[in-house]
């Protein structure tokens, strides 16, 4: 196996930067339809929705879009391309609508969160979207919650797949078969656990789409040497009272998780 | 020591999303002042730039947004709060210019990037932000070639600091010392590696800042428990044939950046 220089080259994205970015970003702002994808490009859906963790879009992100041939859109719900806030605060500009997203995708992707995310599932736009791209695509994935979405849309049926560790259980409310991994693969079905698993699940579709070659370059050229400082990372490993802590003060969320369904 | 309730509610912050969120939002967009960081919160300010890496930039704010008791500000260049554009496409709302950021910061950051990180490196105004805002901040930081840009401003003068590992030897030309770690601390200044050591960084901040509870509770319900699915994250573990070709990648980057000087 070889080294492929045009792969490799296209992973180091950042070069290829030029101040003309700003004024190009501002003129697809604009305009009422925003470019097409290259010919040949892979074309990758990703939902931006109010309140949606942003590391768990970034991470899948900064992998994908660094992908030789691929073309990232992020896709909003409504018709507006205003930033959409994140839970946090921090707003990201979509480029689509889902009027505009591409019909057939190689990769269709649903970050997670809490409250926002919720609301994602409960949406019937939201649903209608998922049901017409998430059976035509080549996978259909999410990190963290975001599979509480692709599950109340009816895409988990009898599937293996993770979410955040606080609901994890609760995908068998959508007829499908929790599984705790960081990253879980079952057919074209990929997903990954808590937010920043989008890491370890973005690295892992370079490879499955572009070669593990493809996935180590990525991984070097972006540095993904993890050290977390402390402990307490899993609720395995973490100390109980801090475990206990979360599980109270996620209460309000897990309750109204529990309450989701599969969408008629 | 007991656990802090009202930290580790705080950061769950996704729990206090609502819809209300979006408009206001849009409201703070259409203000030419953005909203004062509320009373008591400790400000923190995150410069946006054109051709930044997302991820330097989201990985910390991840677990510093989630932090008890900050407010963080994300801070462009210009008096236009337009979405900024990273290297890689995806655009971020600042919400603060150099005129509108608080003059007090706790924490002053900067995330890396490759030709826009030069551009942002040469900037008499974003110097001229820095070498102001810098030496009256509780902590002066960044992510990745972010150092390069504190570097030409003067703040890391005789101090230990990282950067990626393709340019941490240039951190000489501006006197200051490099050191190969995840995260290098030299008094107040912290530096962290390649793009996402930003959360190994941010997870380091919060326990800093905040104690070492506060982090474990951020990491647990994050979920941050790595597992890169591959090797080759660090030019000491990859293959020498994928080093040699993001080296000569990145040959163009690393020769402008070796003109980087002190500012004058």
């Amino acid at each position: 196996m070889k080294l492929n220089r045009r792969s490799t080259l296209a992973a180091l994205a950042g070069l290829t930067f030029t101040p003309t970015i700003p004024s190009l970003v501002r003129a697809q702002e604009q305009a009422s339809v925003p470019p097409a994808p290259p010919a040949g490009a892979d074309p990758i859906a990703m939902l931006v929705y109010p309140g949606m963790t942003a590391l768990d879009l970034i991470g899948p992100y900064h992998f994908l879009a660094s992908m030789p041939g691929a073309h990232v859109d992020l896709v909003t719900i409504g018709s507006d391309l205003s930033p959409v806030p994140s839970d946090l605060g921090l707003a990201i500009q979509p480029t689509a609508t889902f009027e505009t997203c591409p019909e057939d995708l190689a990769l269709l992707f649903v970050p997670g969160g809490t409250m926002g995310t919720l609301a994602a599932a409960r949406d019937p736009a939201v649903i209608e979207f998922l049901r017409d791209r998430g059976p035509r695509a080549g996978y259909v994935t999410s990190v963290c919650t975001g599979s509480l979405v692709l599950g109340a849309a009816g895409l988990l049926r009898g599937k293996k797949a993770t979410s955040h560790w606080i609901v994890r259980d609760l995908l068998t409310q959508f007829e499908a078969v929790p599984t705790q991994a960081r990253v879980v693969r079952d057919g074209n079905v990929i997903t990954g656990a808590g937010v920043p698993a989008g890491l370890d699940f973005g690295a892992s579709l370079v490879a499955e789409m572009r070669g593990t070659l493809d996935a180590e370059a990525v991984l070097l050229v972006s540095e993904y040497d993890p050290d977390p400082p402390f402990p307490g990372r899993s609720p395995e490993t973490a100390r109980p009272e801090v475990v206990d802590l979360l599980e109270q003060g996620l209460a309000p969320f897990v309750e109204q998780a529990r309450m989701l369904r599969l969408a008629a």
